[in-house]
């Protein structure tokens, strides 16, 4: 796996129990990865992918951002990589991943690369005055989007900005934020989890809902869609498709990502198989696992920052306490404001109690 | 953690979900706990064991075998060492052990320490001709464990026996054999999982069925003794009582464990808190989870031996498309008649239907 990041920390429990040799190319010493870090370098220089590839069967990813020259250089050594390069930079440049959405008929957002201020102002002039830009790549956790009501907003960006341009959207007036997570592997085999409402706060997942309430018909719609997405974008391991719903019942692709996702982590305490050891399942093409709930309603909470004087294990003697049941994850990282230190899920037979549960626990790791 | 077999291996995925440093003195490079092994070397030697306590808050153990010098040296050094050897000694000596559990008032089968073939004869005599010879110390999955008919039967353990004797126990008619877990902290917070019921092979756990059908009033005595013995024998972490069940439905104690125990792993996949996470949080004095069954039923099955041709990995073609929702465990080891390289873990609504994809999973890695 290339990336040390709390991703790959996460594959690294079901590797050990179903006794698969899990390898990762961290960033850095000491990643939240580490005890499984084999190696440490630069995702960016093919001599230090490709060192590090030749002892392993297969590659995969906790991220988006190696870059394609890197990828063919793996593909023409004879390494496995998934996903592939050609699913992976659909996920890289969200230009392209707009445009293929695009051409496959699937439902997404009004859009456009736009190359000047003109253009921009053209959007906008169309869209209500107001539009989200977006820099295709590079962006994650709500970096890189920007809702602007003229075209001088995004100048810095624009200047900044490739041949490509930058992405505009319209900025969706949605009821709710859901997503749909499937794995998918190279004999074509599709599992699904059930469809989940997230709630983000600042560009950031903030909570999850599993299964997203009230869904109707909008389950069966998604499952199909992310299915389709990925059988037709060829991806290997997990395909994460955040959708909105509008007001009016439709379901539009917001983002896609083609790895676990923060929207499954409540799969690993709520799921028989969980988001992550259906990745190693998928990209080592072993047989799916069950995707069901194990529980009627799983809620994950994000930790975001962390307690102010130290690592969550500091708060564990509280925050156990007052709850047995809620599952702690800490990813190994000192405390800094906004940042994803863990999460906790719990699961339950009735939502309201069990969504208390979550942010009650989350709550004893903030500040 | 003092020990690097499958145990410690199967505490290493709780730890990095809690973000514990879980660092383990393996016996041998190479161990089924690898992974975690920051030290290799001879858990018999003190100055060994010294070295690798200085690096950590609290030790524990994947066995009982670490001498008692060693244990005192721990304490006499600071360390925290958790179940204390006053505890582990009951675990290590079963003449120890029966005697404690005689005082208790704990009911057991009949039993003596015998010195001699005339004790030994005595003995028989006074119980039908046919009795349990154990080795007090070092036995195991049926190691140092004879039925024996004449005394002339154990002569060689006679022979090499300390001057405590041997053990000589009646041999009960069970109906079946009933497993107790606890995890106790040092706070005296005790936790019980269900009664189970366990069928032993050759002295060798295989099947364990989560909880005991039809225990009726057997579950609570069980758990109420077990949290009586685990209290009164002052012990940290998970303590296991192996029991029989008479003929006419009463208890008898057979072992005890103080550690995470085989007739535990149901747990991983079928309690909201398995006993390694328990077993953790106890030696840590953190609060214990919630150690209720998250399925009606958890059946899981030992792999003996392992495939003839290969590792456990070699077969996941085959088995894990045989059934999706089967969780299998391997213990990175080769494979090896009789040896224990990994489990499976089935869980349901049915009985019958639970016990037998749990088979038939486990019979994909036989021979």
């Amino acid at each position: 796996m290339i990336g040390g990041g709390q991703l790959a920390r996460m594959m690294v429990p079901p590797a050990i129990e179903l006794g698969i040799d899990l390898q990762v190319l961290a960033e850095v010493d000491g990643s939240s990865a580490a005890i499984a870090a084999t190696a440490v370098g630069d995702y960016t220089d093919a001599a230090t992918v490709l060192g590090f590839a030749r002892g392993v069967d297969v590659i995969t990813f906790d991220h988006e951002h190696v870059p394609q020259p890197v990828l063919a250089a793996l593909l023409d050594a004879g390494h496995l990589v998934r996903p592939g390069p050609g699913a992976l930079a659909v996920a890289q440049d969200k230009i392209l991943m707009r445009e293929r959405l695009t051409a496959l008929g699937a439902p997404v957002p009004d859009w456009a690369a736009v190359r000047d201020a003109g253009a921009l102002a053209a959007f906008l002039a169309e869209h209500g005055g107001r539009a989200v830009v977006k820099t295709p790549r590079g962006g994650y956790d709500g970096k890189g989007v920007r809702v602007v009501g003229s075209a001088s907003e995004a100048d810095d960006w624009l200047a900044g900005a490739g041949p490509e341009g930058l992405l505009i959207e319209e900025l969706v007036p949605f009821r709710r934020e859901l997503a749909q997570l499937v794995a998918r592997r190279p004999s074509g085999e599709v599992r699904a989890w059930p469809l989940v409402e997230t709630v983000q706060r600042d560009g950031v997942c903030a909570e999850v809902t599993a299964p997203a309430p009230e869904a109707g018909a909008l389950t069966g719609a998604a499952r199909a869609l992310a299915e389709r997405i990925a059988t037709e974008l060829d991806v290997t391991g997990v395909l994460a498709v955040e959708l909105f719903e509008t007001p009016d019942g439709r379901l539009l692709v917001n983002e896609l990502a083609m790895r676990p996702h923060n929207t499954g982590h409540w799969t690993i305490d709520g799921a028989v198989t969980s988001q992550f050891e259906q990745h190693l399942r998928a990209v080592l093409d072993l047989p799916l696992g069950d995707p069901s709930p194990t529980a009627p309603w799983s809620v994950m909470v994000n930790v975001l920052g962390g307690p102010a004087d130290g690592a969550m294990p500091s708060r564990y003697p509280a925050a156990l306490a007052s709850d047995a049941g809620v599952k702690v994850h800490s990813y190994g990282k000192p405390s800094r404001p906004g940042r994803k230190v863990g999460h906790v899920t719990a699961t339950g037979a009735a939502l309201d109690d069990t969504a208390a549960r979550a942010r009650a626990a989350a709550g004893f790791f903030q500040a």
